[in-house]
């Protein structure tokens, strides 16, 4: 283990934010990992957990907030209950083809778009038939961003279909458009800088339509983690089983940080960040953004092509006690990855960029 | 928010065993929260952990641990991976119900055994064609156990069945008989005192490849967590998606204490408070034991008939600084449930059985 401190770069598990072991102490000093699921207490947080998503994303009513374990488990669920026979999905990196593999292993029809590793997506077709349109806001793997004029562009072609969008590591910086989607969800170990172990689904009426529907005609829309269940439960602020009752405690203290420090200036300092990175690696001899396409970089995860300096540039970065994300899958000995969460300073960040400076 | 501190006899979430927070604090100072889950220093905790385990209940080579969201999953996940057609249920209570419901939801022929609530199983029968059968070793809403005889009788009596035994509230005090059983699993907010939101789930070889077989006949066995990914993950000390990683190496921190304290001590204590509240019940003029047959009574989940004393009993004790659980569904008015974790103290059994004797 190491003795000094080191920030993590990591999309997730990624640094954990500045609040959160404070608030696991009061957490233990108010009891809250010993409550019961099924207490008052556990309500109020519930209910305070909500409401901070509530006004950290200006969510409309009519908005259910669902708390399960991942993100992961939200694909398959979204499959199991929101689509009967065929969904749709735009797959550019390693977690947006997951979703779809998951639909079919589910037994659904599963169309995809493809864009080749490092692009985005510019152009709202129309997909007859589909049930589900899935649209990952930011590719962890390969850090594109799909704009939310894109993802207004795909409802506006396909009024029809449930647009579903997966904010796994774009949340909170991107702003999700709640008038052209549906579903919207995240797992709280990246831009909530929290420990892992804690989804967030957050569903529409329609979706809750929809999967009623399913039920009564006699598909399978899951155990205890169908719509169905999470919804009765939620008007208690309550969950099926028990839940991560810390991790949905924790979830609102952060909110309220976020709040506190005004949502708007998380994502000025996540946007000039992220400018700086870019700039830094735009200008270098060595290493190269990897996402070409202005309107297609993250903002929050940023990939290096770091090729045959990979090894090199992650040690050096590790003596100065910054760790990189490797590149993923098999661009884990060519890129590194950066990510760009609340919990990322601005002070850390411009260290980044000035030890990436004067490598060479 | 309460100001005294409260011991809380919930069965889980219940009491934090005393070394969490501890072990939580150790957790930041090495960067545990913020660790990859890809990671080598992940890997050395889920090996740390599962090695625990092994040592703990001195699992047999050829058994596999994996780590999921909860005991609630793992019964969809056992059905899923485990049942092409039938499996057989013992039924005496809510959860004991609720795993032989999934079996139904997930379309499977459930046949199932039912005790009277508060009553327990003596004689293991043959269930023809029953490909999985389930035990609750101890059924968390009634305070029942069914014992590792009685098991080792529906092994000997069903040799081609997989035995799947719910370990939830009953683990660490209850000894798993590997040799009978084929499965067991638990989450870790009961006898290991952790915060919710982890379970563990033991499967030996037979599991593997009666999965396998299904998976190869074309039968969906799930998505990310089916028996086949998370063994393979396994095999690199990972999962298939990202975990609850503190949870991972929080239970490995507990195992060593838990082993530390010599896991049979552990085990006298528990039996010792036990035999210390029943008695004290089975003396008292107001409040007596729910569970009648001794055979049957659980010394980890011990439930009172407190009728018409329920309120005043509960909030008597309240005031002194002990939180009885409530009981289970419609019995939430006239039972009250207490549970003896190595959380709760000798002492702490002690002051509980002195106050319920004065309680008049």
């Amino acid at each position: 283990m190491s003795k000094l401190p080191i920030v993590n770069f990591t999309p997730g598990p990624s640094q954990i934010f500045y609040t959160v072991e404070d608030h696991i102490r009061t957490a233990f000093r108010e009891g809250i990992p010993s409550v019961s699921h099924r207490s008052k207490t556990f309500e109020q947080a519930f209910q305070h957990t909500t409401t901070g998503l509530k006004d950290l994303f200006q969510i409309p009513d009519g908005w259910h907030i669902f708390f399960v374990s991942s993100a992961t488990e939200i694909w398959e669920r979204s499959i199991q209950n929101l689509v009967a026979g065929h969904s749709h999905h735009f797959v550019n990196g390693a977690f947006s083809s997951k979703f779809h593999e998951f639909s079919g292993l589910l037994g659904r029809v599963n169309g995809k778009t493809e864009a080749a590793e490092g692009e985005g997506f510019s152009q709202p077709f129309e997909f007859p038939g589909a049930e589900l349109i899935a649209v990952t806001q930011n590719e962890t793997s390969t850090g594109v961003r799909t704009g939310n004029d894109f993802i207004a562009g795909l409802r506006a072609k396909n009024p029809e279909a449930l647009i579903v969008v997966d904010g796994v590591s774009s949340l909170p910086h991107l702003q999700p458009d709640f008038q052209n989607i549906d579903s919207v969800f995240f797992s709280v170990q990246k831009g909530f800088g929290m420990p892992a172990g804690l989804g967030v689904w957050m569903v529409n009426e329609r979706c809750l339509e929809v999967s009623n529907k399913m039920a009564s005609k006699g598909h399978f829309t899951g155990t205890y983690h169908t719509l169905q269940a999470l919804a009765s439960n939620a008007k208690k602020f309550q969950t099926p089983s028990t839940p991560n009752v810390l991790g949905i405690w924790l979830l609102g203290k952060v909110c309220e940080d976020f709040l506190r420090r005004g949502i708007d200036n998380i994502r000025k300092e996540t946007l000039y960040k992220s400018v700086l990175l870019y700039q830094t690696l735009d200008k270098h001899k060595l290493i190269q953004p990897f996402v070409n396409n202005l309107v297609h970089r993250s903002e929050t995860v940023l990939v290096a092509n770091s090729g045959n300096q990979t090894e090199r540039l992650n040690n050096y970065l590790l003596s100065h006690g910054l760790q990189p994300g490797d590149g993923y899958g098999n661009k884990k000995s060519s890129q590194l990855r950066f990510a760009n969460f609340p919990a990322h300073s601005r002070e850390v960040y411009e260290k980044l960029c000035d030890l990436i400076t004067v490598f060479e």
